[in-house]
This record gives structure tokens, sequence and C-alpha cells, in this order.
């Protein structure tokens, strides 16, 4: 599958179209393979004793694997989540950014299909929490 | 199950332990059967077009799960989410609340399992999300 | 949703399409809120020790979904499942046979997404499994 | 994670606790990063058309993680699946076997998690299915 939006496109579309929550999050690379999304965590994504949201994982997971579905597809697309499975397996390490690596498995025609590895930064052999999300891709206008 | 926690009993565990987000969420009712929960929708939980965000509706789901075995356990559990499956399935309605109804299925040792059907306020008929999570149970030290 | 199908159209619709499988089930009724079918548990639906596989529960949710499904589109229908989020909750009561009881929560354009609650025969009380389905619905030919 | 069974160990106790279906598959490679377990599908798999089934494709998901856990666990343990959320994302290759590769993310106290991509011989490029899993780790006797 081709990429026709590099890291600094999806940066420039993040920020256009969902402003409340683009500076949290920063696109650190995007190829054929995979796309790596970092969460600068502040105070609005921390819960009581320093750890973070579940909601502010799904919402890492749910981003990357949007961003990585509009560099194969164009910033057009209005894809839009229709499943998401998450196991959440660790408490994140303290004062440590989150890094998704988010994969499209499938790009169908009404369909994409991917997963998302989240760790802690410089802890990846422990993963925090492992998602499959469904998008529902609409049809060209 | 036993219900051990009534509505404001809920609702001052939420204002006292999570203190970020208690504002968002009303109780609306609990018994042995349903929890219900209302996000009263602001702009924080809204995407460009007046949507609700899906970080918002998972938290939702989340919560009233969280909410349901707490009024089972007691206040004392620290009980953590280790797997959400959650279909989103209609827009939310516009400029109306969510309405959250959790079911505890099975309160083992070790796992709570429940669902959450969500709707908006007055559309009981065209549910918004549907939600299995499970939760690890702590040992009783 | 109206039902188009009934039980006795259902049932010779896997006797005709799915003859491998079609005597393992028994459609116990449909309307337009819930398809009851049963799985008549025998030797190779059991694991040593005599609970049934998880396969075989699987197989009961899948199919109950799809037959609720069918039950709205008519037999012309090519469903297919691209997701099944399932929680395995209990030990299936012995000797008894398994009630699946399937709804169809959205029948949209491209995806059906429903649930179903699965108990033993007599045991509602205490449920099985639960799943959570997606189908892609074929375009009209 | 050390491996404490390997693929011959593995073999003998399908052989021994599963002779219903252990003939149906072949453990190819095991180490601490993944599993790798063939299903040789035959037609007892096979749904009309020559596609191959669900419960099939599910069973070598679910069987594949429960032996990556016995590597780990060693053939005392008593591991039973309490989640899988499952996509299926292509019609397998017809006449080929399935491969399945399981990996092991978070092996805890209580609870095991893991995920399986699942693909037809010869085609890695393209997965059939991807799977993640939840099993229950039964208490020490």
């Amino acid at each position: 599958m081709t990429i026709v939006m590099d890291s600094a496109a999806l940066t420039a579309f993040l920020q256009r179209e969902f402003p409340q929550v683009a500076d949290d999050f920063t696109v650190l690379s995007v190829d054929a393979e995979v796309l790596e999304l970092r969460l600068d965590v502040g105070p609005q994504h921390l819960r009581p004793g320093g750890t973070i949201s579940g909601p502010s994982i799904f919402a890492l997971a749910d981003v990357a694997m949007y961003l990585a579905i509009l560099a194969r597809l164009g910033p057009v697309a209005l894809a839009v989540t229709t499943n998401c499975s998450i196991d959440f397996m660790r408490k994140p390490a303290a004062g440590r950014a989150l890094i998704a690596r988010a994969r499209v498995l499938k790009l169908g025609r009404v369909l994409a299909v991917g997963d998302v590895m989240i760790t802690s930064e410089g802890h990846d052999a422990d993963p925090v929490a492992r998602a499959g999300l469904t998008y529902s891709i609409p049809p060209k206008g």
C-alpha cells in the first residue's frame, strides 16, 4: 500500500481537523509497514496515583490507526471507527510518553482493519496495551 | 448479586476518586440488574461537526461498568479494566446526553465481565454503541 | 426491522446451505427482537472432561447472528463475519443443550452489528458466553 | 519468558489431551517470540464453495495461543480462554493450509494475553485473520 501523506502532512491534517487534541500527539514516522505516534502525557491524561487513563490510551490507539489509514487514502477520507477491541496489559511506566505503532492489515473497499501496539517510551518489551480496530471507509463522492 | 452501594454512594465515590471527570457523569439508578449512567455532553467531548468523540463514548462505557462492579464489591475495590471490545453503531443524536446501561454478567474471584449499551437520551431503539468489558479484581488484602 | 424468514424458512435454508452442521442446530423462535437457536450437544462438541469446546460455542454464536440477519434480509444474502468478540464466562452445565439469543442492533447498508447471549438450557441467570459480532453485507447484485 | 516445552513436547501433549483434533494441527516451531501452528485443512473444515469455516479459524487461533502459553508454563497448567476478539479479513487461498503465529504479550499471575496472526501458507502479506486472546491461569495447587 503506497503512502500518500507523510508525517508533516498528517501533522498538518491533525492540527486543522482536530485542534482540541492535536497538541497531545506527535507523528514520529510513517511508512508502508507502520505508523508511530507519541502521546505526550499531560495532567489531562492522568488518573489519581499518576497512571494514564484508559480513555487516553484508547484515544492514542484510535488516532494512530486513523492516521495510518489516512496516510494511504489521503486527507479527503472520512473514515469512522466501527469496532475497537483493546487489551490493557500493564500500567504505563511513570513519567514516560506512550508510543503507538499502528499497522494497516487490510484496506478494503468499505472496511479497513489494523492493529496497534502501545508501549511506554523506551520499554518496548513490556507492552501497555494492544488493540484491533476496524474503520468504515465512506464511498467515494 | 446484592447491591452494597446506591446511587448516592457511587456519586460520592466518583467525586472523591475521579474529581477530573466526576462532573461529566450522573448516576441515574442502580439495582441488581442494571446501572444507568448519563454523560452530560460538553464541549470537551465534541469533535468537529458536533459529534461526540470515540474516547468520550469509551470513557462512558468504562465508568458505567466500573461503577456497576463497585456497587457489588463496595468502595475498597481497585478493579482494573483488562479488555474492552466496543462497537460504534450510530452517530449520537445532536444536542442529547448519552445514557449507558451496564450489566454485570459475571462477578468471579479474579474477573468481572459485563456489557454496556449506549443510547442517545430518548432514543433507546437506536443504540449508539455497545461494549463488552472485563475487569480484573484485585485479591483481598 | 421486519422479519421476512420465519423459523421454518431459516431451518430449510440451513439444511440446504450448511448440511454439515445443520443437524446440530434448532431454530426455536424468531421475531423482531430476538432469534433463539439451540445447539444440541453431541460428542463432536465435547472436550476431555465433558465440557463444550470453544469453537462449538463460537459456531453457535456465529450461526445465531447469521440467521438473525438473514431473517431480515432474506435468503439471497451472502453476509460474511468480519469481527467477533466473545467472552467465555462459565463452564456450561453438564448434559445440557446450549441456547443462543441473538439480537440485531444495527442493520446498515454495508454492516450488520449484533450481540448474542449463550446460556445452558434452563440456566438463564448464569450466562456461559456473550459475543458481539459484525457482518459485512454484500452490495445488491 | 523461558520456553519449557518444545515442539515435540507440545505435540505429544496435544495428542494426549485433545485426541479429537490433534491430527488437524502441526506445531511448526516455538521460541521465546512466536509459536507457529499449521492447520492441515480437511473436508471437516470447509463450507460450501470450499472456504474454511469461521469456527475452524477460531479453533486454530485458540489452540495456537493455548500452546504458546503451555510452552511457558509447562503441561500441568489448565488455562481457560476468557476472551477472544477476532477480525476475519480475507478469504483463505484455496487448497492451502493455514498458518497461525501466536505471541504471548503478557504472562501474569492470573491472566495471559496474546495475539495471533493467521495467513494462508505462502501468503504472508495478506492475513486471513487476526485475534487477540486472553486466558485465565489457574492458581497453583
